[in-house]
């Protein structure tokens, strides 16, 4: 595989995924419900993505499939009869999942089910409650300060019934039988950076990796958080152990610099892949340690049951930027430009994985006559090349035990440098990839 | 064993500490003798110890047992006839198994066997000589400057014959048979810090422990410094290999931040226990290398011979004050405040170690539900708590292959908060002690 | 073997080793021909190097043997006839490897053979055309400049033509067939960092151990670079698995701090003898880590199907100052004086590696009784000296596992104290080498 860099388009991929993330913003989304469907069916639209459903009940490891959550209307009307508060407006004003409830109720007793942010007053919180029946309603603090004592009304039309989960699943077929996974959740309503940046990311990413010959095989997950990977995980349990590495794809939408959260081990080859990758863009970048506490679905896959090697590239961590589970995670606080150019990083992480082999040096006593096969200047006057600097790093370490990867690490230089030079020696008959 | 804080009375074992501490105080201790006879009859009072002997001439490995020294008076007196030095005011004045002396001699040649500090010129040296036969006195550099010309008279009646090397021992029997050992020494004579503070602290230790459930058999040693740890490793040879840890314990008395004197390997799980112990204190603190060349009875078990992983927990280490070795050491430069401290610290290591077990995760596969188990908060705004962070961690590494204190490491939290939480998991059915 | 620092005469080693070098520069070296040869001769005047040769177009793995190249004049006349560039005054001016020309040239056509440092305007580079047939001339950029148009005579009164490679070899047999490797190049012509100070140091390094007594076997190459290792080493190819260890000695010279480049693992035994040594001389001093892109003959000896423990010590490393490959390393870039100190340290080195051992402490349980063997003060008083810490770091460690080496890292004490001391130990029956 190769990501030919002529043929990515940043400006053109930018604006595209800029649109993608515009249309599936205003849905409402849930870890169930239609706002999921309709999700999965705009993706569709780029990506020939299988359709799945579990059902209400099903149990998967310690879980059961919830409840199916939609909600069609939901307001607080203040004593006037205004709608100081209109779910149509913005669909985090509702708490996720709230159960239905239609009365009227005085203000002392309304608050207990208001939740604000004091430190943003002007920003809506995002709120859930999936696993214990509830109702609520979320507002800038600003005007929550405002509400007069008084009788107001509350409606949430929503349904929690029997019905099912739906997540959407990609599978590119590659030479071998070893899968990278790349997995994202669709189940955070109105917010762009969280959540949606990674389902636009790995939209793109499957339809370009559907028209490249690939040496790995590639899986693209498109599920609820946490139930979802655990209902994957239950539905797959026999053949997870071919996930060879993943990623988790969220917050890439933000201006942030890169960050990288390592697998469960710290050491794993893709660790090691996305560090070269990140170091190579010359730009600076973070790095976290697993942590099992503060996460997304790498919880579930890296779970000592599975103990997958998942990561998770991301720009600014979650609950890194205060904007995070707030109205103000909006079409604003993103761009196409930086969704673009995450893109561009998730494939250059595949290519490397793609292309990081182990080559054997077919003349290992000492080293072969470069200059008469054009790897090496005549004249000793003109400083070495970069490229006559990688042929000599990969003939010495290429004995059999350090790979294309161990060899830029260790030499320096690009991996793409490495890549490029380790090739021309192949064709030169200088080094042969190792069985 | 769990050390209930509730229990442990800082403020009553800080007065009890220090009373012992200053009636031990006063006693003329040496490798042999009746002041460490004394001794060991004092700690009795509070501790069932064995006290055993050897006799004058045993062989211990390459050494004999020394000859056994006493003294009942030692003075110099002026050619006045005034008492200048007096050893019944200080028992430091003579040097440590001075052989008998009573003769006249003039100040030049008196000189060569006083002992003085020119740097601290009102403290008094504490100077010995085993195994040369030699008098001398230690005094005051101040004092020394003024003696006039003259013919001094000199008395040691001491007494250096065949008799016993005394020691005392207590042992606690646990679940295990693998030991930990807490050694200190009992042949310092008036010194604080040095010496004496460790064979308090391990008196209330013992104290403690005797009245607890024990995981491992604890072994306390009270014995002279070198030739006593030779000797009882001699007796012990066949059952030395039990011992899987060790502390010796000195200078724990001052004002100084703990340090911590690594075992021979650095690296066994003594080290990292006493680290973490030490960390979660949250005060500063300093770690030391294993140094053959300059420590206590460590370097006896630690003897390729044994390769016993014993440490040692100070506070200022031996040589680092300048009041070491010196009548400065003495009731005024300790308290109990700070013996209490230490011998908290002490029985958190063995907390600590008695706690450190592996645990295995009993529902591997996925997290399991912790909501409904009342882990973990039902309403998504509120931040996790660090009980609910210590459950992800220990389910995620409870794989079989990391034991609690890894678990503290790698997650950064505190060990007992690790341990409670642990505690509650299997109650909950969660979690499993791995056979 | 050891060192005798009451021998080693820095003074009148300085002086000699200058003088050697100050014969040797102003020969016309390359990789072939007759200034090889007359090199080789003087060095055989110190010492009884076998001098061996290599036929043209003989196959040396990938390369095959070179013409041989020889120069008797060349010059540059100006239009007016006046010779404006003389090789006679400098073999630099000529470029190496020149093939044989003499004809009238325009200046602009002339320039295209002509080669000069801008940054340095008064400097004459260095090149070199081995394997391109070509001719040229060096000259400082100041002149180059001044050259008024016209036609100018070029002279390159060379010969290449079938003949031989000629190389010098010592073997030292000592006690152990395995073998300890010093190469350095005897290619360059009129450079005096470069090359020639390694050339000068080995041949007083090999005049220094013939006269010991040796543990390992030594081998000391004087070889042209690349192509004389290359084809050393395919005569060589059966035995040369028996060097344990090499460096390659040049650049030691001048006046900058000790540089040492590491082995290609850069954790050989060999690296920490060296970075001792450097330690032990109390000044500051840098590493490099191996690099198969820029370096020497560690390149070949390294390869892949060699694998050589070779690193190389220098002062500056060729390439670090601005001096290098030009007309201004010369006989006032370095001195006497440095060269002896460097030559001090390759002695240094090898006492090292020879006395480097593992002992048993014949002891092992608890210390032994140090003071009535004399290694211990008898007093407290006095504090312990460097000397006493070694003997106890020594038994401490001296399970089987440690070396010499590993315990004077660990303690930090001089190697050679531990090895005086640990000899002291062995007389004293405490200690005794492991078989």
């Amino acid at each position: 595989m190769a990501v030919n860099h002529s043929v990515f388009d940043v400006k053109k991929c930018s604006k595209d995924m800029y649109a993608l993330l515009k249309k599936l913003y205003p849905l409402t989304r849930s870890i169930t419900g239609n706002g999921v469907r309709k999700t999965l069916d705009i993706i569709k639209e780029h990506i020939p993505i299988t359709i799945n459903e579990f059902t209400t009940g099903t149990k998967v490891f310690d879980w059961n499939i919830p409840k199916e959550w939609n909600v069609r209307d939901a307001y607080i009307k203040d004593p006037h009869g205004n709608k100081v508060v209109d779910f149509k407006k913005l669909n985090l004003h509702v708490v996720n999942y709230s159960v239905p409830v239609h009365k009227k109720l005085p203000l002392e007793e309304l608050k207990k089910h208001l939740h604000t942010l004091p430190e943003h007053p002007q920003w809506t919180p995002y709120i859930t409650s999936y696993y214990k029946e509830y109702w609520g309603f979320c507002l800038p603090h600003d005007q929550y300060k405002q509400l007069k004592p008084g009788d107001y009304e509350v409606l949430v039309d929503s349904s929690l019934e029997k019905g099912k989960l739906s997540y959407g699943e990609i599978f590119l077929q590659g030479h071998s039988r070893e899968e990278i996974l790349f997995s994202c959740y669709i189940c955070h309503p109105s917010l762009c950076n969280d959540s949606l940046s990674g389902v636009v990311l790995l939209t793109f990413m499957a339809k370009f990796l559907k028209e490249t010959k690939l040496r790995y095989s590639y899986r693209f997950l498109f599920i609820p958080e946490t139930i979802g990977a655990i209902a994957w995980l239950s539905r797959n349990e026999k053949q997870a152990f071919k996930i060879k590495y993943g990623l988790i794809s969220t917050c890439v939408g933000d201006e942030g610099c890169f960050t990288y959260k390592k697998t469960r081990s710290g050491n794993a080859e893709l660790d090691r892949v996305v560090e070269r990758v990140l170091i190579d863009a010359k730009a600076p970048f973070k790095t976290m340690d697993f942590n099992p506490a503060n996460g997304s679905d790498e919880r579930q896959f890296s779970s000592p049951g599975f103990n997958l090697a998942v990561g998770s590239l991301m720009r600014t961590p979650y609950g890194n930027y205060p904007e995070y589970h707030t109205s103000a995670d909006n079409l604003d606080f993103i761009s196409g430009t930086h969704l673009a150019e995450s893109l561009e990083k998730y494939l250059e992480i595949a290519f490397t994985l793609e292309s990081n082999r182990v080559y054997r040096n077919l003349n290992p006593k000492c080293e072969p006559r470069l200059g008469k096969r054009g790897f090496y200047r005549n004249l000793s006057s003109s400083d070495i090349s970069l490229k006559e600097s990688a042929v000599f790093w990969i003939l010495n370490l290429s004995d059999g035990s350090s790979s294309l990867l161990d060899i830029s690490f260790r030499s320096g230089i690009h991996f793409r440098v490495i890549k490029e030079v380790s090739d021309a020696l192949v064709i030169a008959g200088l080094l042969r990839l190792k069985k």
